[in-house]
């Protein structure tokens, strides 16, 4: 028998009670011994819970008791757990986490504290979908030469709305908002902050890179117009937030933003509240992992396979880079340096000389124009929409102030990277 | 370090020792320590090989040398390998094969032999998709509902292939042939053999059902004519080969053949040479995984990524059902019992009553029809394409035959199942 203290019974917490209890059997074969869960902890003890385990308020309770050989903590928040896990982990626990917040700050220090103990935290991205595992153990064997994931639902749904439906960002955030799809104060997850927390995990396990999400490249999707959606549907492209991790020589790049992505890609084709990521190793070529990002019951059927696995003893190779520089030290690539292709949209007054002058403010910063497109817009203006060939980062951010300042230029260009 | 003997330096073999080689860097930093083949067995030694390992043709050489931790089985074949890997296990030995032929006739022997000794097989289904693993860790938590794989590669080459170019099934497997993605003898993968070895290896794993493959429905593509590719288009559906295991009550059902499926699914987004395997957990959801399904590289993706884990001594659960009956005790459904939906095409003289008559023969069997269509055939003649709703196997073999006697049908009728 293996104990288990839940620490925060919500959403997820009461899911792993729930699967815990309903599925004993297939889970008690799998682990070699039963998983019983001795206390959870919330903060509010008179709500009513869904769960029949014992409960209390009190944190010490679960992190002080001898017995609890795993502490599960789902609460949320960055310090708080922080101090939580740290604490478990100090006292000899095991500690199984969906926090994917507290490990984008804290997962190295954790890892340190955490010694040859146990510290697993499946469920931190992409929910349902074993992409930790895979990225660890199922692909072994090789050097990880990129990850490419849809790994915020809320973004994706949002996107495959104005995709199929060719309604605009802000109905489509509206009606996701009351579906439950996304939140009250949406930031988080439009924003690309939730996606790059997920990122800087996976980083961790493919490269052993210590960033930051303040160090990472971080757009959202708010400025996503019907205008770009209609030029990536006529060039064969879908618009995906994407959280990319790549390898470029001694350098990785980080990055989350929404981006072009070939409809021929598989992770195009990822649609919905949909999770996928795609990842490219140099011996296996690419592998992609398809399913829920999110829920109760998919986020804790990833918490418990960790479970399962402590239980059975199992050992996970933690982070790379953690201990034991490996990659040859890779380094976190500097924003700038980000080697891309990029689409604009330039909305500009209908008159003479505006092509040249757009494409002699390309030209000035070497940028090469691969396709340009002009679409009538309103009264005495007109929309240019163009693909540029690869260039780094730095020379589009001087091109798109450049083109700012034409005179002809009316609003600030729209940028959206181009995955090839 | 740990040491290991590979049997079998062909394709995957060779590629097994280069990688071994030249990602070692990685390789021992996940796996803890050092790797070394100390030995490859090959029958032919004067073939020059690509690989700098000490060969012999002798395998006695590996299974009773002392220092050697892992053989690595990857001669091909059943009969040979079996008794080569049991005789590793009783010497003590971890096996790691690839071999889905052997392990769709011996697993559940060879589980026995090894006792607690590691015995894996992840490159055995679907190359370098680290399925097994997902089925077996990352889903720990689910009571597994269905499998839906696509699981042979040259079958789902031919299939792309019709579909996108509307070419007839022989010139295209005469191309796969040229191409090397089907082999002279083409029957195994094309006549769903090839699919059958890995489904039961898959449903061992889900559901610890120890079926031989002679006991399952297996039917290949080799019937399927433009005429049904006319017909999936026109309704939203692709044809893919799929190996289909499936939770019903105290039964599982385990099928291959090819199947109308919709187009809106992930897994009919699967083309090429490219292998998805969807996974339906009772409370992950639906989780899909893409890639690779052969090739030397990315099978040996998957090899070592077993090696690895040994060499971290973690311990795999073994098949579900192996000594400790699981799943209360699941039965093998008997194929007449398999409840599917269905699609036709009838050849038949075009004149009046036939519609009648093949209704008639339907409502006898019960077999309600979904959706019909006639089109014009060559001269008096028309095609007949129908859905049906779901029925069980044995009235539609009962309806094709009784369609078969009818005067005005002309030819064998065409069947294929209908995923939902
Ligand atoms: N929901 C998902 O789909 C999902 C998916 C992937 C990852 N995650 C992650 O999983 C974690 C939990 O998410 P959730 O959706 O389950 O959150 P939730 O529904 O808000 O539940 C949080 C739980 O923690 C308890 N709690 C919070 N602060 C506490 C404190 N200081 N002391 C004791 N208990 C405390 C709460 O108690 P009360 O109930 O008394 O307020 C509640 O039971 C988060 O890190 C989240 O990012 C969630
Ligand atoms: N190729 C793939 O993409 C792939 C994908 C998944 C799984 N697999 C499985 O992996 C296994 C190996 O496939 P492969 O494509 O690598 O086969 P292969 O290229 O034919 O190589 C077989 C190797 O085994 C050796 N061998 C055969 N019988 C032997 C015996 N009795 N004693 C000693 N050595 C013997 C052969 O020696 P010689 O070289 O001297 O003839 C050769 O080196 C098979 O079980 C296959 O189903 C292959």
């Amino acid at each position: 028998m293996i104990q288990v203290g839940i620490i925060g019974v919500g959403t997820v917490g009461e899911s792993v009670a729930q699967i815990l209890e309903a599925n004993r059997d297939i889970i008690s074969a799998r682990a070699g011994k039963e998983i019983v869960v001795k206390k959870g902890v919330v903060r509010n003890l008179s709500r009513a819970r869904d769960v029949d385990i014992p409960l209390t308020d009190n944190v010490d309770e679960v992190l002080d008791d001898p017995e609890i050989d795993i502490v599960v903590e789902l609460m949320g928040g960055v310090e708080e757990p922080y101090r939580v896990v740290r604490k478990a982990l100090q006292n000899g626990k095991a500690v199984v986490t969906a926090n994917k917040a507290l490990l984008a700050y804290h997962r190295y220090e954790l890892q340190e504290t955490a010694g040859e103990l146990p510290f697993e935290f499946e469920a931190s991205v992409a929910g349902g979908i074993p992409i930790i595992k895979a990225l660890r153990e199922g692909l072994s064997a090789n050097h990880i030469e990129s990850i490419k994931g849809i790994i915020n639902g809320t973004a994706n749904y949002i996107l495959t709305k104005m995709m199929n439906e060719g309604v605009d960002f802000e109905p489509v955030l509206k009606e996701a908002q009351e579906l439950g799809y996304a939140e009250a104060d949406p930031t988080f997850d439009i924003g690309g902050f939730d996606a790059a927390h997920k990122l800087l995990i996976l980083a961790s396990i493919a490269y052993g890179i210590d960033a930051k999400p303040e160090e990472i490249m971080i757009e959202g999707i708010e400025q996503i117009t019907q205008a770009d959606i209609g030029f990536a549907k006529e060039f064969g492209y879908t618009i995906k937030l994407l959280g990319i991790a790549k390898k470029v020589g001694e350098f990785v790049e980080l990055r989350v933003h929404p981006a072009l992505v070939p409809q021929s890609q598989m992770i195009a084709k990822v649609d919905g509240v949909m999770n996928g990521i795609s990842v490219i190793g140099d011996k296996v070529g690419e592998t992609m992992y398809y399913g829920p990002g999110a829920g109760g019951d998919a986020t804790a059927s990833a918490v418990i396979s960790d479970i399962i696995a402590i239980a059975r003893g199992g050992k996970a190779s933690p982070m790379l880079g953690f201990k034991r520089p490996l990659e040859s030290g890779l380094k976190l690539l500097g924003r700038e340096s980000i080697v891309s292709k990029y689409y604009l949209r330039l909305e500009v007054a209908d008159r003479p000389g505006v092509l040249a002058k757009v494409s002699q403010v390309m030209g000035e910063q070497n940028i090469s124009i691969e396709t340009m497109l002009q679409k009538p817009g309103q009264e005495g203006s007109a929309s240019l929409l163009l693909a540029t060939h690869a260039c780094e980062e730095r020379a589009m951010q001087e091109a798109l102030k450049a083109l700012f300042e034409l005179e002809s230029v009316k609003e600030r260009p729209m940028m959206i990277r181009m995955e090839a």
